[in-house]
């Protein structure tokens, strides 16, 4: 492990980062010198800038670099990436950040598997210890850096034994590791097991309960003892079998509010997830709608949380999906400080294998959502310890593109997958313009060959690759889509399952009249025949089975792509097995999508393309 | 482990076996005069009588009971259950198996494990070691023997690494277990890695390479030093990933004629499983029907098998579905012994967790297998480490049922039943009586709730409990049921895949017309409208919703049945744990079931009953 030769997108660097360096501001100093050795500029420090920065050219042609300890390094990054991608830079330039935390949730286990990771193990843990290549930590420090990313939780939001002994006998270890992240300005946080005062005596871990409280305020004040800027603690409570409040008649609100407590004086914060469902659902249960579910918890308790509880809320109703439209909650609490949850780990979208580039979707997120409305915004992780990080050499771009994200949600999804191409292939010019043109409508290439029109769901339940069309249709999760011989969609308007009510007025009516409501939404909002007949004359049914044989051709015109495109060794050699298992997948999912839709229909395709029996 | 307090259907026994029993007569005594110990009884040894035995009544009122070492057992068993049981004895009795290896196959892995174990670990493994309790092991042999079972097969056709060193390493450890159970008549076999000489620096496993067959020959003579009276070797090649001839271009023939070569000088025989089949079908293949696999690569083998190899055929042509017609091979093959494999493993039937008698679904097989085809009859294990062997206590019956259909085809299930029911539990007549019914009924109940009239499948994949109607639609195992909106089932007749062709005439006669095709065999042959009209006047669909509800009923019956029997602790609890699952499981069944045809169909139920959307 230690001697990785794949630095991403930053594999044109001319030297590893030394260890030794003890802040940011002297890592700046190092990565100038070290990438643009003959480039003019000084560094001065200005605490009050914080992680911005400015760039200012003098007559002479000299440059002075302004900001805090974290400004000036992502002041010097924002130098280097712009030199080494052959860009201009303006003579004056100043720029901060969006978001205060620029947050990677890494979900990874003790024992180095890494949960819903395609990227080989964990960079963490290995053996149910901490023991991460300090070498590669650097690395790993500087890709963060480069982008912007400022905060690092490394365990599983799922904490099982023993992920508890990272604030207990691993404590130690967390802190070697904080010490290592620092330079670069990443921060780390942690995810604990609401339960955890129970493994020390006390018979509960009831929030109101003076003992628990008490525990973790203790707990809290021997961990800062250790890592003086931890960013703070991730919770996932109530979910998924996870323990929480709710188990001693308590609200998330004062769940949250009693871990806050704890960790205030250190200027701590709690991050909560939202992601608070029925996942034992009967099928035959109409009444309950799960995209409901984290509105009808949160909504009611927006104002009851402490200052430094931020509520991370994954972008959809759902769970990642391909296309889910953005949920309600991130709309609606007015009084509560959140984050919004992005995965770049492909769960549900090819588990990077199949070549999919976020960006493009990040960008429709903030055509509804107000940058204002969150105030930071987080990431599940998509690495791992394969020497190019990423398991797919074409999966960094979307760590990159969050990096970029996260600072700015107005960048230019082509601008930065363009920049992040750049700095990582070095291609000719029509080569990168084919390669970013592959990159942006690959997305759309996947949305079209899998589940149709915003439906999800109809993949293989549990590992989350592949077609099975109603793997999901009786099980305990709460995702039906009830196809029949006539129609298919659940009605979630009001006079559905309502759960479109949850949105304002405005969203309401976007969504809320199927002759109206967009394409690509279609079979998330409503039920609908398969004769409805779409905005573009086109039936449902039709247009399902056009997607589907364009989603498979698309992909063979980005294989043919990729396979033109130069990518050295061993990138090359990845590329082609993966895009090889891609075209299988999007075959199985045109074909067995659109069986499943003509032996239920019965409705032949109007261009007589083959659909099997 | 060693002090278990559950003997089956033998706890009324008064005394364990003790070590030390030198031979099958000795054991014979001893069971006698621990049992019934006034009974005034004489042993004789007449070698030429095998396993046969025969009991005479003197006119002083002793009696006399005649046979060859292992008959003498037998007899004595014969005697002893018939006096538990209270039945009268006749006062002359002859009697000789059926079937001259009566076999037991457990999937045992030397992890412990049991592949498709539904009563706790291996009896045998355990941390990749031989080492059985041998109290233990004497209870089993015990048990095997009061049936009249002799032939165990201990570890998984599947033989992964360690399995191997069964014939290495861990020989003493076997040679200790066939010493444990010689003196029950049980013979030890051995499943087999086909490729186990490249183990040893061979280059090759091709059967026709002299290095090969040496091999082989030098294996057998090393393994029979050690144990003389060794079955033999049970083989699955070329199937599911596993290694076999066909890798080198040969025939299932010379693979098992090289390896019956091997261990013919020792009386061993080489027991070759026909499991063969393309578990690598693509789902638009429509031209490949995975029933007729068997026959297409066996049949023209007939007459090519050394006289030491027994080809052991499932039952039916797929894989231990709870209704599949008599596989071809066993009425097909004239010039090649075979044995019949059953499974008394519930994989597809219920896990142990729902009552699932086989008696009669084996009777049925011999309705149409004249008892001559076959030389030998084996079973897949239902056993395991829990206390009482097979998980719920009363899957016994099947281990039970079996020894008597093994050797005596004709038995009938009814008495079987009844006989282990007044073994083990010692009700009074009409608790006797309604246990009777309601285990003889099981299997058509748990038929009803799952997959409908033959079609098989319908269940979760891998996993093998509970509905997934579609769940192996679009999967590699070639087992499909292609149901849409008009239709469902596979024409497996002459107009069809051809499959019904590989039966004699009569038969073809018989299942060939839908009109006439028994109904529960209809949608194993046939693709037929839902509107298809049965003989009693039903159509299809309605037949199929009919069957569900009455499945369900007759669980919540079976369940108050139970309920009201006397059973002992621990079995009591376990029974009406599993009971309670169970009633779940028809639940879902007949739920699932019902909507999948009701979405598909758009036909309500004519009694009105719900049917869930």
């Amino acid at each position: 492990m230690s001697s990785v030769v794949n630095q991403a997108w930053l594999r044109a660097l001319p030297s590893k980062v030394p260890a030794g360096l003890a802040n940011p501001m002297e890592m700046a100093a190092f990565e100038l010198k070290s990438a643009l050795p003959d480039f003019p500029v000084e560094l001065h420090e200005a605490p009050a800038l914080g992680d911005g920065f400015s760039l200012q050219k003098a007559a002479d042609g000299t440059w002075t670099l302004t900001g805090g300890q974290t400004g000036l390094l992502y002041g010097a990054w924002q130098l280097i990436l712009s030199r080494l991608a052959g860009d201009p830079l303006p003579e004056t330039l100043s720029s901060s950040p969006r978001y205060a935390l620029r947050m990677i949730n890494c979900w990874d286990n003790p024992d180095g598997s890494v949960e819903r990771g395609y990227s080989g193990r964990s960079l963490f843990f290995r053996n149910n210890r901490l023991s991460p290549d300090p070498d590669r930590m650097r690395e790993l420090g500087r890709l963060l850096a480069s982008v912007g990313l400022n905060v690092l939780c490394i365990n599983n939001v799922n904490v099982h034994f023993p992920g508890q002994l990272l604030l207990e006998d691993m404590l130690p270890d967390l802190a070697a590791l904080a010490d290592l992240f620092r330079p670069f300005g990443v921060r780390l946080m942690v995810s604990i097991d609401f339960s955890q005062p129970m493994r020390h005596g006390i018979p509960t871990a009831d929030p109101l309960d003076p003992a628990v409280g008490a525990w973790w305020r203790e707990t809290a004040r021997r961990v800062y003892a250790a890592i003086p800027d931890l960013a703070g603690f991730l919770v996932k409570a109530d979910s998924e079998g996870r323990p929480g409040p709710f188990t001693y008649g308590r609200n998330h609100a004062e769940g949250a509010n009693m871990l806050a407590e704890a960790v205030a004086p250190f200027g701590g914060v709690i991050v909560w997830r939202c992601f608070v469902y029925n996942c034992r659902q009967d099928w035959r249960d109409t009444s309950t709608d799960r995209p409901m579910a984290a509105w009808q918890h949160y909504a009611p308790l927006d104002g009851q949380f402490a200052d430094n509880v931020i509520l991370q809320v994954k972008h959809g109703p759902f769970d990642f999906q391909v296309r889910e439209p953005l949920s309600p909650l991130l709309l609606g609490l007015k009084k509560t400080p959140m984050a919004m949850e992005l995965q770049l780990a492909q769960e549900y979208t090819g588990h990077q294998i199949d070549v999919y580039t976020m960006l493009p979707m990040w960008q429709e997120l903030f055509e509804e959502l107000p940058e204002e409305n969150i105030m930071s915004i987080a990431a599940v992780s998509n690495l791992g310890d394969d020497a190019n990080y990423t398991g797919h050499p074409l999966a960094a771009v979307n760590l990159f593109g969050f990096g970029l994200l996260a600072w700015n949600p107005g960048m230019n999804p082509e601008a930065a997958v363009r920049r992040w191409s750049r700095l990582t292939w070095g291609f000719a010019p029509a080569q990168e313009d084919a390669l970013t043109r592959a990159l942006l409508s690959s997305r759309r290439t996947y949305e079209k060959y899998t589940a149709p029109l915003g439906i999800g769901w109809m993949i293989t339940p549990h590992e989350h690759y592949g077609p099975n069309p109603s793997g999901y249709e009786y099980d305990l999760w709460g995702t039906y889509h009830k196809a029949d011989r006539d129609a298919v969609g659940i009605d979630r308007t009001g006079k559905g399952t309502g759960y479109l009510l949850q949105y304002p007025e405005e969203l309401q009516r976007k969504y809320g009249d199927p002759a109206a409501c967009p394409d690509l939404y279609l079979l998330f909002y409503h039920r609908l025949p398969y004769s409805f007949r779409m905005r573009d004359g086109r039936t449902l049914i039709q247009r399902i089975y056009d997607d589907h044989f364009e989603g498979l051709e698309e992909t063979k015109a980005l294989a043919a792509t990729l396979s033109a495109l130069p990518f050295p060794e061993p990138d090359r050699t990845v590329i082609d097995e993966r895009m090889k298992k891609q075209l299988c997948n999007a075959r199985e999912w045109c074909d067995i999508i659109n069986t499943f839709f003509h032996r239920l229909s019965g409705i032949p395709d109007a261009q007589g393309r083959t659909i099997y029996p």
